[in-house]
């Protein structure tokens, strides 16, 4: 793809997703999140072929948030086996808000998917026994090529002071046998995850390394497994943006991961990473301007995985 | 009433409940409470006009468990007064199982009504700043005139040790802003309350006290306000026997607290106070004996209260 | 009861109430219904010892609306019998609004209770094939004594042009295997017997046959059995003011029912009835003036089920 | 493709396909639909490059039951507008089964998708005013290549006999505002194109359109739009197979419908349409033989939408 076209083009994703800004909020559930500039907004791309584009803010580090949900799930895959895994989580979108209990409660011998809040505290749960904090923090530098991520402490603190909802989600999840691990441990871990610094940029590698099947775009290093990828990149297109995932699928129909820092990570399969940075939230907790910025993106360079115009032309 | 009449009464009612009990279970949701004997029965009943009668398994010591609510409900609502207590809870029976979280998550700012775990643990809140446990247990002691209720430890423990559902709806009553407190301070008050130690005899002394709007049956004493006494019973009566109580009411029409450590109090208004222990339980977690053996006292007593037939005799 | 005390304390009650009915609405889902005036207030009793006395709009006929479940409960516990009805609906107060499918559809294989739209619905199918309408609208005459009852044509007619809620819950009870006897018939059956002309008058007549047990009050005719008439009053109790019975019991404790056209029935069981009529509603449906008249009258003469005051005086 | 290699493959998918068999059960819950023979399998496919193959019972017309929703969707895009469409149904997974009407009732003004029997009705209400339902059969000759379709008048009466359920649903999107048009004729539409008989063949037929962005793969004719066609596609992934849709996008990754008569039609994007029809069917609905053997021509392939492998050989 040549850089100059992709740069064009992104500043004017830029210019169709400034408006919506204005008719988000940021997350105001922990005062520490509210400590952001609402009206940042960047856009960074990385491809296949090594072209990296970035415009707007993409050196702002913010907190990955949700994101993280998939650096957690990616490692248990890899570590504690599918069969493991998905005998505590399963695979289907819920339909509910992403940190309902009523699913779980009425229905359920186990979290519905590992991308809202009683998954991902399940899989935290997974991992305390297998890793330290520190080698996560590791793994996330790794996937996201960026070594200087870090945990945000006053967000981390934040959130634990904060943390009753999902405290009750992670305490209901041990009373059903669910999570074996500490509960508090448990917890702690999840929200440490929660509380990495990363920029637009990072998403973007992120995002590129999931499109190339797990390998280091300049390495060639297979970090993840291609099955893992594979099974990573349906749960994101299926459930990565809570219950507005549907929707999204098919409008824009790029695996997407949102996470209430504003951010989100994008994989175009086989193509790119895109990682884009905008506190500004819509009422699901997904980035208010993503949307509008990856419609456009997904109409101009045929990113939708049911278009096949590229490959005509 | 009768001695004898009642004393006779009474050991029908024995072998009219004892065959039932071959078909409940006791709690074996936390392992202490398995440490009983499953065919232990006895029914005690004090009336107003100071008659006495205890036949079968009358001094046998057991937990209150859930009939230790109406002592906190009582008191809450002496200390607290009738606007902060049903600002935090509510009247209505619930129609879902006493530990459920789906409607409290769903459709309110505050838990149904006193007698299902949320909302008692929402009472404990409100408690705990203004009295130490011992202080409750005097309470206990008061209005069970028994003198040697004390705490259960080893249940207190167990309890403890698998106290992650009610830990759940805790958190989540915080994270609502429904309890104030600290949580885990509610959590232990909570379940200390519900390790007190009683006997049939001292169920039979507080449904009695009850039946006289709240006043001692030997001194005169007004332990609790007529107001507190009326709204204890009216709640007892529809919502006392978790999600069987609007069946209960119609079969034997006598407010009745339950708990799962066998025991059962009814309050026969104006007229008498039965205690019953039997801790073989029914599905829905209610001493299985007691249904049969209220039902024939009911019709043989004409202790429904929309039974007049004792009056026109 | 003294008529000119009771006529005075009525026109209390009414300066009680008429300041709520600025805060209701008149019902609005079914055009004909708005046809009323909202300002219209009646307050009916009639003793046991015989005192009749009615203050306000009395004499304003307007449909029984949901208070003929009670009729339509009693005729079938007399003619199908207990265990018939009972096997097909419940006895639970539901915590649910009275047209909610959810409960019916996720836990159960009946409707939890007679008073909600499932349960009447279900109880007019038992009805239909043994009685015509005409025959149960002469039950509603005599045991409102009212020969003047009948049917609001075009109240029926406007509700069956807006029953499409209550047609769906009837096939899902049809589908359950609930409902045996024709969908269209118990649904056109139920909604007559809703469209009952009454007063509040009628009302207080048919609140008294309960608290005297099912007989007549002048005559001593048995019209309803002994049994028959306690089931009802304990669910009147527990269920008689949808979503609001719980609270309703405890700060009233009298036995009512409402209905959307603005009538609420109570029963103090071996004393009165009490019929009153005011069509603007509170937000769960009930008669908004009803509460605080009924407040004022059970304390004021001690009607409330656990209070003795009268007693003792 | 190389019919010999894909003739051979088919004939192992049948073997890996054929053991599930016995797992399953043929729906029941319509007497007609149980005249089928359980034992019978076929598999279809149709590729871009214009290969046709065909193993096992391809030639046994069954009902296309909730595959036609797909016509039905289809349709309705093309001519009312997605805007009109997508106002009255939404695009995300319910998390529950899909003949639900919980999730309707409790949050939504529409159903979650057009998958659910809820928003298939909601279809074809919007569809009745615009088309008789010779007209639908019409279009479901000509997008499955196959003339011979005709309405199965014996599962149609069968299904209307047992309608109940459906019935339930219409009426409570009347009452909702949701479904503007006839509610019967809505339901006997909506029932009439569930018993369209198809076979094997006409699905990959039908599956090969899809594949091509809606042109026939033969004389490139533009049948419907592309930007419907990418939208059914996304919905078949997200919503395709009932409450195990996740779990199916996840293993399989194609775009795939089933019918409870059996049918399954799968959308290889740009590449193949495939027909399977085996009346056992799984807990979910879905034809239990159909996970096997699509996981199985999955792998062989590199079918899954998130699989490059054919690219890179």
């Amino acid at each position: 793809m040549d850089q100059n076209i992709l740069k064009s083009k992104l500043e004017t994703a830029l210019k169709v997703g400034k408006p919506a800004i204005f008719f988000g909020e940021v997350a105001t559930y922990i005062p520490e999140l509210r400590n952001v500039n609402k009206d940042d907004l960047g856009i960074s791309v990385y491809t296949k072929d090594g072209v990296c584009c970035s415009v707007g803010d993409c050196d702002v580090r913010f907190t990955m948030q949700s994101i993280s949900k998939i650096i957690s799930l990616a490692v248990a895959l890899e570590e504690c086996g599918f069969k493991r895994v998905f005998s505590k989580v399963g695979m289907e979108p819920s339909g509910e808000a992403f940190n309902s209990l009523v699913e779980l409660d009425l229905n359920s011998n186990r979290p519905f998917n590992p991308m809202i809040n009683s998954g991902a505290l399940t899989i935290a749960s997974l991992l305390i026994p297998k890793f330290t904090f520190e080698e996560m923090l590791e793994y996330a530098r790794i996937l996201c090529m960026d070594p200087d991520i870090d945990m945000n402490e006053a967000v981390y603190k934040s959130e634990m002071d904060h943390v009753s909802r999902n405290r009750a989600i992670a305490y209901l999840l041990e009373s059903k046998g669910i999570i074996e691990s500490d509960v508090e441990e448990s917890l702690s871990f999840y929200t440490k995850m929660c509380s990495l610094n990363v920029t637009a940029k990072s998403l973007a590698n992120f995002g590129l390394i999931l499109a190339c099947d797990g390998r280091h775009p300049e390495t060639g290093e297979q970090l993840l497994q291609n099955e893992v990828v594979r099974v990573i990149k349906t749960i994101m297109l299926t459930c990565g943006m809570y219950d507005g995932s549907g929707e999204f699928a098919v409008h824009v129909g790029i695996p997407t991961k949102s996470g209430v820092g504003g951010g989100l990570m994008s994989v175009v399969d086989n193509r790119m990473g895109i990682g884009i940075y905008s506190p500004s939230l819509d009422p699901k907790g997904n980035c208010i301007a993503g949307r509008p910025i990856l419609e456009y993106l997904s109409q101009e360079f045929h990113l939708h995985m049911f278009d096949h115009q590229d490959e005509k032309e």
